[in-house]
C-alpha cells in the first residue's frame, strides 16, 4: 500500500462518543469510505414517547459514492441496530463474522430486507478490501460470541479499533483473544489505536466468563430443591451455554422464555455456537408436565425492562409462568446505568411473592478493565490513541491510563461525534466538524419528531394542556359560541370547577376586549387570550400548562 | 403503666414501607394516637410534573380527637418533609430534638405556618406524655446531626423505633449512639423493634463518618494547588464540618453554595453545631478576591439535581462559578438509586470542562448495615420485630436477619402501609388495613392531580395530541366549519403535511357520514371521528396520540 499522494487518513465518528451506544465511526482515504459499526442508541428519560434513536448520517449520504461497506465488530444493538434504517438510504454490503451477520440477517427479515441487501462473512483472520482500504478481522472476547477487533489498513498507516473486548484466557466457546496478532500488528507499526473506553475507570482485570459457571453450579446446587428462574441478557450465548450446562448437571429441564432470547439463542445454536445436550431443552407450554424443581427457565428482562418476560412474571401478568414461594430467581446481570429503579421493582415484586432473589456475584463484565487495556496498548503500541465506547469520562479516563503508559499527551485524542481528524505517520489533527446528530425513531415514523415535537411532550407531560375554542362569526365579526377551555393532564375538572369557571371568565373578557377594540388579526387575538389565561393560572397553581388557543370562523 | 382494660397496641404505617421516603406511622392505643415522622418521597419517574408527594393521612384525620402530637426522629425530608402539609388538617404538637425543629421551622416559616404550630424541643433522654403513651428518645448517628430513636411506651408494652441510624463510635459532633440505654431498655422487656433496613442487605458494617474526614485530609493535600469543590447532601452537616477543616488545615477560604445548603449550614451554625474557625467562610461573591487555589466551594448537586448549584456550574449556567481546567471536583456522596444517569452526566460536563472528577471513596453511609442491625436487636431483644424503612427487597432482608437471630418466624412482620397490627404480651397479628395512598403536591395544588391526570400526564407525553375542532349548526345540524384538526407533540406538521391532509380527510368522512345519518347525540358523533382518526393514525404510524374532539354549536 503506497501513499502516491501523501494523503491523509481521516477519522469520523459519527455517533458512539459522549454517549453509550449509537457506535458509528467513517474511515476516509482518498475515495473511500469504510464504515465501523451502525448501532442504535436506546432513548433517554427526557425523549418522550421514543421508540430508539439512530445516528444521523449525513455525512456519509454527501459522500455516497465513496462507501465502500459497513464493517461490524459484532452483533449487539449498539454496534448493528441502525443498519436496517441506514441502509436504506446507504446501500453498500455489510461485512462481519457469522454468528453476527446472522444476527443481522434477522433484521434484515422484519424490515423486509435480506434480498436487497449484500452481506459478507468474514473469518477471523481473514482481510477484506474495500477501496483504499484492507480491513483485518481478529478474534476477541466480549459477552457476546463471535466478536472482532479491526486491522484497518490504509496508505497513511494502519488503525486498530478493538470493538468491545475483554481479555478472555478460558472462553467458554472457542478461542481466546487473539493477543499475538496484536502484537505481530504492532511489531509492525501502527498509527493509531482507538480502544474500548466502557471499564477504563476500573482498576484490576475482568473476571472470565468461566468463573460465572462455577457460580451457577454452586447455586444451582445450593438451590436443587427450587424452581429456578435465571435472568439475563438475551445476547449472551455463552451465558445461557453456562447455565444449561449447571441445569443439565443437576437434572433440569430448561425453558428459555422472552421473544429476544429465543431469537437469538436459535440462531445460535443453528449455527452451532451454543450446545444443547439431548433432552434438555423444553418447550414452555411443557413445563407443567415437571414437577417445579425439576425445571430451569432462562429468560429476558435482567435489565427491569417492563415488557420482558421475568418483569410479566413479577407481576403475575405472565400468561404460563407465576412465581411460586420457594422460587429461585437469579440475576444473572448488573443493572446497565438507569435501570437502577426499574430492576430493584421487578426484585421487590418478586420477593413480594416469595421468591428467593439473588442479584449479586452471579455476573462478570464483557468490557476490559484497566489492566487489560494497558495490554493492549502495550503490544498495539500505537503512536495516537483515540479512546472510543464510552461516555466523556470514560474516555478521560483511558486518555489517561494511554499517557501513564508513555503516550505523548498531544498524541492523545478525546474525539467528540463529528469531530473529523485527519493523521499520518508525521502529524494527526482534529481539521473539521461535520454534521452528526440523533434520529427518533418512534413507531413507523423515522425522523419526523425533532426537537419541537419534543418539546412539546414535555410540555404536555410537565403540566398538560388547556385548549381554548371559540366561534366567530367572519362577516360582524362577533362572537358565535364559546369561548370554552377543554383541559387534559392539568387537573381533575370535577373537583376544580371553581377554578376552570374563572379561568373560562378571564378568557371571556380578554376576548370581548379585543372585539371591543376591533382586533381583526387573529394571532395576535390568540395572544392576547393565552397570556390572559396563562397569567392567571400562573397566579392561581404556579403551573405553567400548554395553552392552545383555536379559533373557528363561520 | 397498666392496662386496665387489657387493650391492644396498634401500630399502623401509613407510608414509608415497600417504598423509601414518606415515613410516617401511628401509633394507637385506646383514645391515644401517636404520630412518628411525617415525611415526603421524591416523584418518581412515571409522576410527570410532580413536585413532591406526601402520605394521604384520611385513617389520621377520621381519629383526629384522638391524635396526640407528631414525634419527629430526626430532619431529613423523607421524615419532615409533609409536616406543614398535614398540619394544615392535624395541628397537633411536634417534637423533636433542637436541630430537627429548627429545621421544621424553616419549612414552617416558608408556609407561614410558624404561628400556629406548637412545637418543643425533647432532649435526648428526655421523656414526653402523649395521652396513653410516653415516648423517650434515645441519642443515635445518622447522617444528619440529633438523630433519634424512640423508645414508645404504652400499657401494652415498648416499641422501640430506631428511626434511620447507623453505629458510630467515633463520631464528628456529640456522643455516639446510646448503646448503653438501648441495653438497659431491652433488658425490661420490649415488645417489638422497628428497625431501620436500608442497608439491610449489606454484610459489614457502616464505617464511621470520622473516615470521611481522613479521607478529605488526604484528597486535600493531594490537590493543595487547585480550587477544591466538593459537593454534598444538603443536611449531612458533620460532613460539612469536616471539608471546613480540610480547608482549614490547607489554609483555604470556603463558600458554602446552594440554597438548602446554605440554610441548613446556617440553622446548624446558629445552634453551635457546627463549628467555623473564624475568617474562614467567605461569600460567593468575594470568590475573586483569592487565588483559585485557595478557596474551596462546598456545594449541593451531588444527586445530579438538574437545578442545584454543581450541575449549573457543570452546565456553564452558574452566576458566578465557572469550572476550569485544573479545577478539583469531589462527589463526597453516593448516587441515590435512579440517579445515576442524573450524576454521570454532570460528571462528563465536569471533566469536559477540564476538571478532575473524584466520585469514590469520599463517603460513607448513614445508615446501619447488617452487624449493626445485628447488634441493635441483640441489646433491645424483641419479642416482635417489624423492620421499617426500605423497600420490601430491604425488609425482607432484615427479617431474614432477625430470624437468624433466633426470633420466631411468626413473630416477625414484613408489613404493608395501611396494615394494622394489634399486638400485647400474648399475641401480634395483622388485623386489619386502613386506606392510604400517595398524594401528588403540583405547584400550589395539593391532590388536585390523581391518577386520572396522571395518565392523561403520560398519554400526551407517549404521542402527543391532536385536537378535532368543528362548528355545527344547531337548528340545521350542518357543518358551519371544520373539521380542522390541530397537534402538539405528535409530529412537526409542516414535514408531515400529507399525513394532516389525509387525516383531515378522514375525518371529514366520518362527520358527513354521521350528518348524513342524522346522528344528533354528540357524544357518539365525538366516538365516531376518534375511532375514525385514531385507526387511522395507527395504521400509518403505529402511534396512539390522544384525540380530543371538540363540537362547537351556534
Amino acid at each position: 500500500m503506497k501513499n502516491v499522494n501523501n494523503s491523509k487518513l481521516r477519522i469520523i465518528p459519527l455517533g458512539g462518543l459522549e454517549q453509550i451506544g449509537m457506535n458509528i465511526t467513517a474511515f476516509e482515504f482518498e475515495d473511500s469510505i469504510v464504515v465501523v459499526d451502525c448501532g442504535l442508541a436506546f432513548p433517554e428519560d427526557d425523549m418522550l414517547g421514543i421508540d430508539l434513536v439512530i445516528p444521523d448520517v449525513s455525512y456519509l449520504k454527501q459522500n455516497l459514492s465513496k462507501v465502500k461497506g459497513f464493517v461490524i465488530t459484532h452483533g449487539h444493538e449498539d454496534h448493528i441496530g441502525a443498519l436496517p434504517y441506514i441502509l436504506k438510504d446507504i446501500n453498500v454490503p455489510v461485512y462481519s463474522t457469522k454468528l453476527t451477520i446472522a444476527l443481522i440477517e434477522n433484521k434484515l427479515k422484519e424490515h423486509n430486507m435480506l434480498r436487497t441487501t449484500k452481506r459478507k462473512v468474514v473469518r477471523h483472520g481473514q482481510s477484506i478490501n474495500l477501496g483504499k482500504f484492507r480491513v483485518e478481522f481478529i478474534k476477541t472476547n466480549h459477552s457476546i460470541a463471535d466478536a472482532s477487533a479491526l486491522a484497518i489498513y490504509s496508505p497513511a498507516g494502519t488503525v486498530v479499533h478493538t470493538g468491545d473486548f475483554k481479555v478472555d484466557y478460558t472462553p467458554v466457546y472457542g478461542d481466546s483473544i487473539d493477543l499475538q496478532r496484536f502484537g505481530e500488528i504492532g511489531k509492525k507499526g501502527v498509527l493509531a489505536l482507538m480502544c474500548d473506553s466502557t471499564n477504563a475507570e476500573r482498576p484490576g482485570i475482568t473476571q472470565s466468563e468461566k468463573t460465572v459457571g462455577r457460580t451457577m453450579d454452586t447455586l444451582f446446587a445450593e438451590h436443587c430443591n427450587s424452581r429456578i428462574i435465571v435472568a439475563t441478557f438475551a445476547s449472551n450465548v455463552d451465558r445461557v451455554q453456562q447455565i444449561i450446562n449447571s441445569a443439565y448437571k443437576y437434572n433440569k429441564k430448561v425453558v428459555i422464555e422472552g421473544r429476544s432470547m429465543v431469537n437469538v439463542i436459535s440462531t445460535a445454536a443453528e449455527l452451532g455456537y451454543i450446545n444443547v445436550p439431548d433432552n434438555t431443552l423444553i418447550e414452555i407450554e411443557q413445563l407443567n408436565n415437571y414437577p417445579p424443581e425439576a425445571t430451569v427457565l432462562i429468560t429476558t428482562g435482567s435489565q427491569g425492562e417492563s415488557m420482558a418476560a421475568l418483569s410479566r412474571m413479577a407481576q403475575n401478568l405472565h400468561r404460563r409462568v407465576h412465581i411460586m414461594p420457594g422460587d429461585t430467581v437469579i440475576f444473572s446481570s448488573n443493572p446497565i446505568p438507569g435501570n437502577e429503579k426499574a430492576v430493584s421493582k421487578v426484585i421487590n415484586e418478586l420477593s413480594a411473592k416469595g421468591a428467593n432473589v439473588i442479584f449479586q456475584d452471579a455476573h462478570v463484565s464483557g468490557h476490559a478493565c484497566q489492566e487489560e487495556i494497558k495490554l493492549i496498548y502495550s503490544l498495539v503500541h500505537p503512536k495516537y490513541a483515540i479512546p472510543v465506547h464510552g461516555e466523556y469520562r470514560h474516555l478521560k479516563a483511558q486518555a489517561s491510563i494511554a499517557e501513564q503508559l508513555g503516550i505523548e499527551k498531544e498524541n492523545i485524542f478525546v474525539m467528540r461525534s463529528g469531530d473529523v481528524i485527519e493523521m499520518d505517520e508525521n502529524s494527526a489533527k482534529i481539521v473539521d466538524k461535520v454534521h452528526t446528530g440523533a434520529i427518533f425513531v418512534d413507531g413507523l415514523g423515522v425522523g419526523d419528531v425533532g426537537s419541537i415535537v419534543m418539546r412539546d411532550r414535555q410540555h404536555l407531560a410537565e403540566d398538560g394542556i388547556m385548549i381554548i375554542v371559540l366561534t366567530l362569526d367572519k362577516g360582524s365579526n362577533t362572537l358565535l359560541s364559546g369561548p370554552d377551555i377543554v383541559s387534559r393532564g392539568f387537573v381533575y375538572v370535577r373537583e376544580s370547577e371553581d377554578l376552570m369557571e374563572q379561568a373560562r371568565a378571564v378568557v371571556y373578557d380578554a376576548v370581548e376586549k379585543c372585539l371591543d377594540r376591533h382586533i381583526t388579526d387573529w394571532g395576535k387575538m390568540k395572544n392576547v387570550m393565552k397570556d390572559a389565561l396563562g397569567d392567571y393560572i400562573r397566579k392561581k397553581t404556579k403551573r405553567n400548562p400548554m395553552i392552545l388557543p383555536i379559533i373557528m370562523e363561520v
